[in-house]
């Protein structure tokens, strides 16, 4: 399998388990806050088994992380809440790109970046504003 | 572009960023724990943005998780921690397609579940001892 095919299949098994919540009415489960608070609960795990010599664990605990985000973003995407996971990928590219390729590996780094990051800031909130006028 | 692509972009601009960070002896950020701690603060922002027709600023904050995530696993990997995402994306979808797949949707589900889990977590010490053997 190449990476969108594994991607691919995970969401499959995060669908599936999404119907299972719904067939048992696990209104827990069925809120993203849940699994969006688990992401960060698994960040504390990911932390003690950082050390070298432990690839079994960590990747393991990685992937709870990647599972977390990935079962998030599919149940939010089937509640309206957002467009999907393609659209989160398009927008790390975009940002990032903005924020990272004018660095110099220098000091006036952090200048740099803050000065894109409030720019982007603006950008999102106009953004926001344009889907609401749409909307209303 | 498809997912993989886009995840390749992803990947290349945060190796950008290892050795932009590398030239800057950035401590701070050539730690990975800095951006594991990252992926937490994040939730906190998704958390904060969840709600209806507020997609771009939820979607923004999801693809910062994804980011802090992605990078965290480039500077491991780079670092030797661990093999690399493929290895993570095929760990997620056997213990998921594991735990998931038995479910029935009713409340026998959360015996099955943690069977599964106990079973899997004996495998993962044997993993680790079978690597450890290795090593030695």
């Amino acid at each position: 399998m190449n990476r969108t095919q594994k991607i691919e299949k995970i969401f499959e098994i995060a669908r599936h388990k999404h119907k299972l919540d719904i067939q048992r009415k696990d209104s827990q489960r069925l809120d993203p806050y849940y699994y969006l608070k688990e992401i960060a609960l698994e960040v504390d795990e990911v932390l003690e088994e950082l050390s070298l010599n432990n690839i079994a664990h960590l990747e393991d605990e990685l992937g709870d992380i990647f599972w977390g985000l990935m079962i998030a973003i599919e149940k939010l995407t089937s509640q309206g809440y957002i467009e999907g996971f393609d659209r989160i990928l398009e927008r790390v590219i975009k940002k990032y790109e903005e924020r990272i390729y004018p660095l110099k590996g220098d000091d006036e780094d952090y200048e740099i970046w803050n000065n894109v990051k409030k720019q982007q800031k603006l950008e999102l909130q106009k953004e926001k504003e344009r889907r609401t006028a749409k909307i209303e």
